[in-house]
């Protein structure tokens, strides 16, 4: 320690000809040393001013320059994690106000909601959900009332960004546009008192778009948008075959009176466009195979070129591009992070020290970005971080930082169960069942799989029965106490919170509560709550359990949960442009009965007659499947999405307005089409990438995500505690104090901490790249190298005092 | 030369002592030097006996040694080549004559023929096509021949495997069985004078697997079961939610007595699997959705887990496996083919020289190879595989010689075009055309937009009216115009032969032919041939040239095509298992208002009733999707494979069958499930792969193919006619001769000529797992070692004479 500090002392004297006579006493006073067992200490006083500190005198001044310059380091740390581009950076303090006014959860529910709340207005907008129509006074200001606060939002974001970059980023323009519209639109609805044609209301999705919580539905549009070019040459591909095989079916089996679906060529031309959605297909063929066995070439022809080889294509284009912009996306975000770190890298290191970051300033750093980290997580984070035994954290190890700030600190027991500290009687009796309940999962499995055989043989046997016998089952009692006792067993061996965190446990338990519960319905005959009853073939799930590959299946579906959200969400967006849209024209034009000049009357008829003395009732439903409501539109869309069938739908709508309205179905049938590639590619991406990953590491069997270890030895803590003590801030450090207390009691010199967390895609993309990765950093260390003077004007400053750098504002946005 | 002489004989002297002092006389009368430019030469004639001759003591013998040393080398390459395992090797003298009658195309025919007739019979056999049907005696007597034909050909099989392996070899001995099953029934049938239900007869297919022009079907076969096992989990995951899916449903809509699909389990059973291929989609819905709105969100999540993410899943597993299989199979088809060559290698050296091949053994070896390649081209190749500049050519070149042999060498000319010889003023007209219509690309895609857009608009216009007009249109004139022109310009720049040999221009060619014939026919108006007019629109397929991309497809398209055909192979074998099953048990049973009551009735009705004075027919045609022939058969499974409306066909054969007939049309689905997913991840997989390999080498833009060039001088043709002239075997000089007279003509020492072949899949993934291949490789080199002592029983000797080792014998089959 002794001989750093000397090292250090020339540096001082040479470079920093300000600051640091004047925060010597702090240094005097904190200038201790602090003994490591590694051999190495960790320098945690070192309160120089920061490099860029060049206007302060004095002792709070400079503890204040530190404060900023902690507090720019985490937003920058935050901006590389968010991937938010550096040139809407905040550059002076009233945009770091605005920024941190814009940057709490508070403010992003407020976002979010506002933007629900438009989004849901055309719940009770005039083609309104019976249940819910409002006045159109009440939703009109309703919806003035959720656009002031968007204004706010907007104005919030102008303040911190500045009014010039603010019109250059693209998405918050585009919103401004769209709010205005909105604006007068509402206000001429309030004004003349009547809803007019507002497809605009479509456009509302762009402020759900832009909420925070919203990334990962921005990030699924811009994939889509950037596999549209490709996409769209395969579609004209299959568009072009479509006109070739048109004109040819007209030539073909127009002369034949008796068929309907080509005797003209717009016919010819919707109806192959159905056929590539394979919809009418028998149904086109029987007219002309009818006449002629031969004319079957022709349709299996055009299956097989449109249906199997260029929609496989699609598919394969999709796939190919979709794959190479994950992996482009995924070096820029590690490039994007790796520049956030070096920002925040240089605002933490001092003239004195430039090698690396003193813990002082690293915890200076976390207070700012994770606030509610305890003291011990603090140091144990600096330590993992520290690959060297200096006392100082190098760029080298600093790039670590997101991999390591997510993990969970849990000192390592030496105990292996909860009981052991229980007396010795009691002990062996808990210990008992570790054992038992391991050896006993077939034996469940077995009590599992043969309940579902009982519930399918019961419900076989139940043909229209009483589905509710009023005596309780005594097979529901016997099964129901197999799993009572299991869960039981498992519980205390494992201790609950421990049962509880595994999740298969979680839905073992749900499972057996569900079961319990629907024995009490039936016990006490309660009707309302039969419903229970029925979700009990629920519990054939937990057979999930019995196969490996099953049991990777679903993990992989959990993992990929989120992202699964994402595209869902997206989809939804979609939904409800066109149920907008759909609503605006198509609201109450199909009924019973409506369409009986056209080919799908039949679909449509719903007619009571009676024949001798039974009511026969012919009852086509589709006129269910309308636009009257946006509930109702988003079923019928859903009834789109699955294809089968969806020309009746389109040619019902079709015979009620005109030949134009086809445009709106096959648009949306093309766009559902990219948007479910997208999810296929996905799917199939996710899995294959993990398939090779789980090939490549297959030693490694249990796959526990990322554990660290950590060494703290009491000497460490004590040291800590006293900085703390000593230190300005106010930092909880009962924690590390109750460390100490146990280190004491068992009488140890050191304790053993992990530090654990799950395994995202990015660590299994780390792991498949590998090699490439390196390239990607020279490449990039390189370019930076050749910006350099450029950047020189904002070396290792506080931007909050300067000019952006001219590089920084270049890069691209959205 | 004489340098390398001298090292040889002392060689000689010590390891060949029986040999080799016969066959000195040949020795001393070849012994001449061959000098080449490079500064080293090709020694041709050494022609010391091969290393495993040990019983031959006169000249003849030895010649007859080699003969057969050659002719075993050949069949290892052809082994290696076709994937055949070494242990079918034959292994003696009688075998071999068996093996050579086996292994040419006349006998490949004749499999083929035999097992298509097989095939065929079932277009006469019982439910006959109307016009094909024949006699029983007829069809039986055919039957039997042919299966005599089959028998014949096994016999010949056992011959050259010998019963030891025959039994052993699986595929055989499956197809044995099968044909002694036929038998019987074939004369069963003769006997009964009619036909009883004959389903074995689904098991002729495997004649047709069996031929070796099916190879491709076989291997696509093989993956597709290899495949299986990940696909039955996923199948067995996606039941087990169909199960617990089709309880809940009964549960919930089951007291809804308007919903005929959810009445029974039965019936909520099989809805259910049809609503996963969606086919009743909406429909299935409505009776509960018109009830209760919120019962759609059962259809919703069943159709989501289901349809949008297990189905995918399937696909995904099913591309992964396939990829890993595909990769596999290329492995073990690289190091088989390298065992081949290390076997042929071993037969071609002599103990003289036991460190490469010379020309003279060459040569010996592509004589039984590729007979029919001239002489100097066999030269070229021995040129092309020798890396160094000694004469003999090593293992490690050896390795190349599957690479090497497919190449078509030509002399590379040092003047551009076909009319450089010709007098200087048509010279400059043909000149010229060249530049011209290299430039007026865009002008002709042009022309054949504005013709497309003028068919369309054309068809367009011509609502119903006489589609054969009785004078030619003119535009029809102007387009036909301007592509003859097009047409005479590019074949008189390229000439004709180099203008076909593109696909392109070929494709052009065929086009503008078809459009000539069609005015031809308007012009004389002969109305049986209108079908070529009828073809006209096809003329836009040109249009494809206009983007890089469609070219690339299309060129994909063609590469990928002969996989792709066997993969349809694959299919209609499928197909005629089932079509045949199909026969058996449901001709006849559908026709017009057959199953009125049934749910389907409607699809079924064929009425003409009078209205007014008006008949309106009613017509449901579905009657025509039966299993009345084979044919329809087949048509009726292509409607079942598209899945649309797939319902209908079964409910109309069960509603006259019996419920198990379910089984029938379920189990289709599956198949063809299986078999369509396998087709889409292969084109998956195909696209994908070289999209990625065109990114990979974006630099070597206009991909012709492997090249390779090798210049030969004078002297060595004129040596090596020389050596021809000597040696006994008649070989055909006179290409060679031609060389040194052109030589002669310009004055030129040496000619440069150009190996070149199209790139096949093997190229491709040669490059892609460049690394990898290095590595396995080695490995293999390590096994082939750790396995040496066993296989020292016959290190390098004929194995005609000698039992086969038990390394060989113990691979596996198929």
């Amino acid at each position: 320690m002794a001989v750093s500090m000397d090292d250090d002392v020339p540096l001082i004297l040479t470079l920093d000809d300000s600051g640091s006579s004047t925060s010597a006493p702090l240094d005097d006073l904190e200038r201790e040393e602090l003994p490591n067992e590694n051999g190495g200490s960790y320098d945690v006083n070192d309160a120089s001013s920061p490099a860029a500190g060049d206007c302060c005198a004095q002792q709070s001044s400079a503890q204040h320059n530190w404060e900023m310059n902690y507090q720019e380091a985490a937003i920058y740390l935050q901006e590389g994690e968010n991937n938010d581009k550096f040139f809407t950076h905040p550059k002076n303090a009233k945009a770091l106000a605005a920024y941190l006014f814009a940057h709490n959860h508070l403010f992003y529910l407020m976002e979010l909601s506002t933007a629900l709340l438009l989004l849901l207005l055309s719940l009770c907008e005039a083609p309104a959900v019976p249940m819910l129509r409002l006045g159109i006074y009440v939703h009109a200001t309703l919806e003035l009332f959720a656009l002031i606060v968007v204004v706010f939002e907007l104005s919030m974001k102008m303040r911190w960004l500045g009014f010039q970059t603010f019109i250059r980023h693209k998405r918050t323009m585009v919103k401004t546009c769209v709010l205005f519209v909105q604006f007068i639109e509402a206000i001429v609805v309030l004004v003349r008192q009547t809803s007019h044609v507002r497809i605009t209301r479509a456009l509302r999705c762009i402020f759900l778009v832009d909420c925070r919580y919203c990334g990962a539905v921005r990030r699924n549009l811009r994939q889509i948008f950037q596999s549209l070019p490709p996409f769209i040459d395969i579609l004209l591909l299959l568009l072009f075959f479509m006109v070739i095989f048109a004109i040819l079916g007209f030539y073909l089996f127009s002369p034949n009176h008796s068929d309907p679906y080509f005797s003209t060529l717009e016919n010819s031309l919707v109806n192959l466009f159905v056929l590539l959605t394979t919809s009418n297909f028998p149904d086109v063929m029987m007219p002309s195979y009818a006449r002629n066995p031969w004319s079957c070439v022709f349709f299996i022809v055009y299956l097989s070129i449109e249906l199997y080889f260029i929609m496989n294509l699609l598919l394969a284009v999709v796939f190919d591009t979709f794959n190479d912009i994950e992996k482009r996306k995924f070096k820029s975000l590690l490039l994007h992070k790796r520049t956030a770190i070096q920002h925040a890298y240089r605002l933490l290191i001092t003239k004195q020290r430039p090698s690396g970051i003193s813990f002082k300033h690293f915890e200076g750093l976390l207070r700012f970005y994770k606030p509610r980290m305890c003291a011990r997580e603090r140091y144990l984070t600096f330590k993992a971080l520290n690959q060297s035994n200096t006392p100082l954290v190098s760029l080298k190890d600093f790039y670590n930082f997101y991999e390591v700030v997510g993990l969970k600190w849990k000192a390592k027991r030496n105990r292996e169960h909860w009981f052991d500290d229980l007396p010795r009687t009691a002990f062996l009796i808990f210990k008992g069942n570790v054992p038992c309940f391991n050896g006993s999962t077939y034996s469940t499995n077995t009590v599992v799989a043969v309940n579902g055989i009982w519930i399918l043989v019961e419900t076989f046997m139940l043909q229209g029965g009483n589905f509710f016998p009023r005596n309780v089952p005594w097979s529901y009692i016997v099964f129901l106490t197999i799993y009572g006792v299991e869960l039981l067993l498992k519980t205390t061996g494992l201790g609950p919170v421990e049962y509880l965190s595994s999740g298969w446990n979680l839905f073992d338990f749900a499972v057996t509560l569900f079961a319990f519960l629907g024995l009490l319905t039936l016990a006490f005959n309660m009707e309302p709550f039969y419903f229970i009853v029925v979700l009990r073939p629920l519990q054939l799930l937990r057979l999930f359990k019995l196969k490996k590959r099953y049991r990777n299946v679903l993990d992989t579906m959990f993992e990929l949960f989120p992202r699964m959200a994402s595209l869902g969400l997206t989809l939804l967006i979609f939904y409800y442009c066109f149920a907008i849209i759909g609503m605006e024209f198509f609201a109450g034009v199909v009924y019973p009965n409506c369409c009986n000049t056209s080919t799908v009357a039949d679909s449509y008829r719903w007619v009571n007659h009676t024949v001798g003395n039974k009511t026969v009732a012919e009852e086509g439903y589709y006129y269910l499947n309308n636009f009257d409501n946006i509930l109702n539109s988003f079923v019928t869309l859903f009834e789109l999405t699955v294809v089968n069938d969806w020309y009746i739908i389109m040619e019902g709508v079709t015979s009620q307005t005109t030949h134009w309205s086809r445009l709106y179905f096959m648009i949306f049938y093309i766009v559902t089409m990219v948007v479910m590639t997208i999810i296929v590619a996905f799917i199939l991406e996710a899995f294959v990438f993990r398939m090779n990953y789980t090939r490549k590491n297959q030693d490694s069997e249990e796959d526990n995500g990322i554990v660290l270890e950590k060494e703290i030895s009491k000497e460490e803590v004590v040291g800590i505690i006293e900085l703390y003590k000593r230190s300005s801030a106010a930092t909880d450090t009962s924690q590390l104090q109750k460390i100490v207390l146990q280190m004491d009691k068992y009488g140890q010199m050191s304790t053993l901490f992990l530090g654990r967390r799950s395994r995202t895609k990015s660590d299994l993309s780390m792991k498949m790249y590998e090699e490439e990765i390196q390239e990607w950093y020279e490449e990039h260390s390189r370019k930076e190298e050749s910006q350099a003077p450029l950047q020189e004007s904002a070396p290792a400053s506080n931007n909050f005092l300067k000019p952006l750098s001219l590089r920084q504002r270049s890069q691209t946005v959205i």
